[in-house]
């Protein structure tokens, strides 16, 4: 017995390593039949962590994590999961999360290896997305965490000094076309800045209402308030709609304003093919993005990055190094610059060499074949639902989302109740999940089934599959 | 070739990622003889990621992983690293990584196993935080993100509709003793409060001087200003020092102020022997705290928590879903409270599962025993050093750290220059990685050099070979 946390033979050790890989990947290899299933309560019982838990042999941990753990997932690696926005996740993220695992590097700063991928993973997502060489960026948890980041970029543009004085009394207000992310208000919220201040902007069938926005900058302006930031939107979360993100850069150009895109997965159509790849023209405009990788790019969760245009006006807002973190020019703690620099967290785990790895095992092109048939297969959904009243579209398919009522014959109460519970049987019986959302249909307010593809498992025979599950819940077959 | 992002030959990829886990296992047992090292520029050039990257087969990715990557880590697995404050890792995360990729479960909310298994984590440390029943938290990537969640939450009992109207003109004021960590300062300024109104307290040779504190909430309040939190440290980040938390909580009680503890690693002599668990007594009653898992619990990075008094106080400051997800009362969209409204992210990486296993491993008893032997090596250094003239300390070893110059004889500014210049050498050379820190010796400030022993792999004879080097280093054997 040693104060050591290492195990006590190795040779059991990898053995018991080597079970679970193979389980894991049995698992991941058979992902086809296993949907989301729920927790049995003596297996929720089972977790319990005594105050003076004993430690226990690592074949018994092994097992736990096998036979208790695994099977009881979200199940967005299942082909027909369509909820929310899932990333599916792919093999290849347990060799990176493996090897980040034993590496353990903390990806605050200093000089290693990880801290160089993760610049290579920003410049590659850069060039992507058309921000100009300089541009800097960091990898986070998601866009949540990114808006904070890139809208205290904006702050301090527009109230140089806040970090010191905080946000006194001028009143900043932000922009956004109504189906912007709740990430923009919640973001607000944090930074003092208050969601009163969040403007949000009408919406038309092009996006965001540009005559509407401009109006309203010049009131705002009229009663004394500071407009700072206008948030635009490509890929929105309830219908998959993006803003003209051009006219949104010219708009934010002339009125002097920041401009931040909401791409969490919506970005990644710029690798697909013509019709997708042009809702994201203009992105490489915008003063900072933020999208995940953790979506549509099929990384393990959880990782984002945001772009932010200025790499000064980055550093400006978070830039702070105490005694304890002074650089030097060889050693470990050379390095600059160091992440740290450019976000919240001084101490980050390794999330650079994931997506390094997805990039550089399927290609950029592969990758963005995925995103295209992903598009390809909303829009079939959208066609079949169209095909088979009384099914009925909330919304035409823009790019992966299709919003759809299961009986437009219904009234608007009872669509949405008919709605809701298809929603929880189909997911309860494990043959494919979509979310709901609310939707506007023939002018009444409805909870529709609302279907993500962002799957890259998910075959035109799974869009089938789900459909007639809909139609059979509905009564319809 | 398919749309799938799955292996084209899943026999091929088990076999190599059974070849990429024995290399991983390889290294970590080797831990030993694996020091930090440069990255050669020809290893940092083959991280370049072309825009059209055209994709590699798998057996190519893993040696490249194993041969490219796994050798360029912070070195903080090594025994006699020492610097800044950084987890050790241990193998049992290697396993529980691998699962959580399999699984890539979105720990946001909704109703999986791994949500019950973060609220099993969460309830174990705030039992051994002595945190009351019905305290709440949420898993984060770290210490500085939880202070940003627990100011939030403290914000929001100051000024019950900040999240709407933003910080508008009141002057909230927060007070620390002046080692007090930089991520409360950053936490100040992303929250719009400003770091002007951090007021720094004097601190004694027992923390925080508590008469300068109450005059200074006293003289703030006549200027109109609000006193609104307080942060305690337990575990300074430059000496390992802490503050008297009974007498804070006595005095944010009186004065009604929120109390907030910055435990990054001290948190963890809750589970060491006396004298080092008295350390944190008091802990438990604070409204909130923040503490890393990553550091001295050694789960792989990125990982810590928030602790938070008052569920309710909790969720006031973050609680927001829109209708894309409104819960349910069956399926996935069940599982009530959703971790989303407890924090800034919607997206949530599985960062329970990690914790979960550690403490299951290797039990409550044997984790402290790593932290009291690791207070027990930082003694030793100290009285290694204090028996080696012309070796110095700056300070007295209280739990974990010990500071010291490797020649008090020097004029400050050659001591400064000596250590730093010893730092970077030890570190080039694969001896022992020392960071430094500013230390205030006879009245003047020299840069030192700093040991955080949180490695569970350091034995007395690291601590030896360590203190001989940086000795030979500074020209004394």
């Amino acid at each position: 017995m040693t104060d050591s946390l290492d195990p006590d033979d190795w040779g059991v050790f990898r053995a018991e390593a080597h079970r679970l890989l193979d389980a894991s990947l049995d698992r991941l290899e058979d992902a086809r039949n296993r949907p989301w299933q729920p927790v049995p309560q003596d297996v929720r019982d089972g977790y319990h962590l005594q105050s003076d838990e004993p430690g226990q042999p690592i074949v018994q941990i092994v097992t736990t994590l096998q036979d208790q753990m695994m099977p009881y997932a979200t199940g967005n690696t299942h082909p027909r999961f369509f909820g929310w926005v899932h990333g599916t996740g792919m093999a290849d993220g347990i060799l990176s999360e493996m090897v980040a695992a034993t590496m353990n590097a903390n990806c605050g700063g200093r000089d290693h290896g990880m801290v160089y991928v993760e610049r290579e993973v920003i410049d590659w997502t850069r060039r992507q997305m058309g921000f100009p060489q300089g541009a800097s960026g960091v990898l986070v948890t998601g866009t949540s965490q990114a808006t904070v980041i890139a809208l205290q970029a904006a702050r301090v543009r527009a109230m140089a000094n806040v970090r010191a004085t905080g946000q006194t009394d001028a009143r900043l207000t932000a922009y956004a076309g109504a189906g912007v992310h709740n990430a923009a208000r919640k973001a607000l919220e944090l930074l003092g800045i208050g969601n009163d201040n969040l403007r949000l902007v009408p919406t038309t069938e092009d996006g965001l209402d540009l005559a509407a926005l401009g109006s309203q900058i010049i009131a705002d302006r009229a009663e004394g308030a500071i407009p700072f930031a206008i948030f635009g939107t490509a890929g929105s979360v309830d219908f998959g709609d993006y803003d003209d993100l051009n006219a949104l850069a010219d708009i934010a150009g002339d009125q002097g304003l920041w401009l931040h895109i909401d791409a969490a997965f919506g970005a990644w159509t710029r690798l697909a093919d013509a019709p997708y790849r042009q809702l994201t023209d203009g992105i490489g405009r915008a003063d900072s993005m933020a999208c995940d990788f953790h979506k549509w790019m099929a990384v393990p969760y959880d990782c984002g990055i945001v772009l932010i245009r200025n790499e000064t006006e980055h550093r400006a807002a978070f830039a702070a190094r105490p005694a304890y973190l002074t650089g030097m020019d060889s050693g470990l703690a050379g390095g600059d610059p160091w992440f740290c620099d450019y976000g919240v967290d001084l101490s980050r785990g390794n999330r650079a060499l994931k997506v390094w790895t997805a990039i550089k095992a399927h290609g950029t092109a592969k990758l963005g074949r995925t995103i295209t048939a992903n598009c390809e297969r909303a829009a079939q959904m959208g066609a079949l639902v169209t095909a088979t009243p009384p099914m009925a579209m909330a919304a035409p398919v823009v790019s992966n989302l299709c919003v759809f009522t299961a009986d437009a014959r219904l009234e608007p109460d009872a669509q949405s109740k008919l709605n809701m519970q298809i929603s929880q049987d189909l997911q309860n019986e494990g043959v494919a999940v979509f979310s709901t959302t609310l939707a506007v249909i023939g002018g009444k307010s409805v909870t529709c089934l609302r279907a993500a593809i962002t799957n890259h498992r998910t075959t035109s025979k799974d869009v089938e599959i789900a459909l007639a599950a809909v139609a059979r819940a509905a009564g319809h077959a």
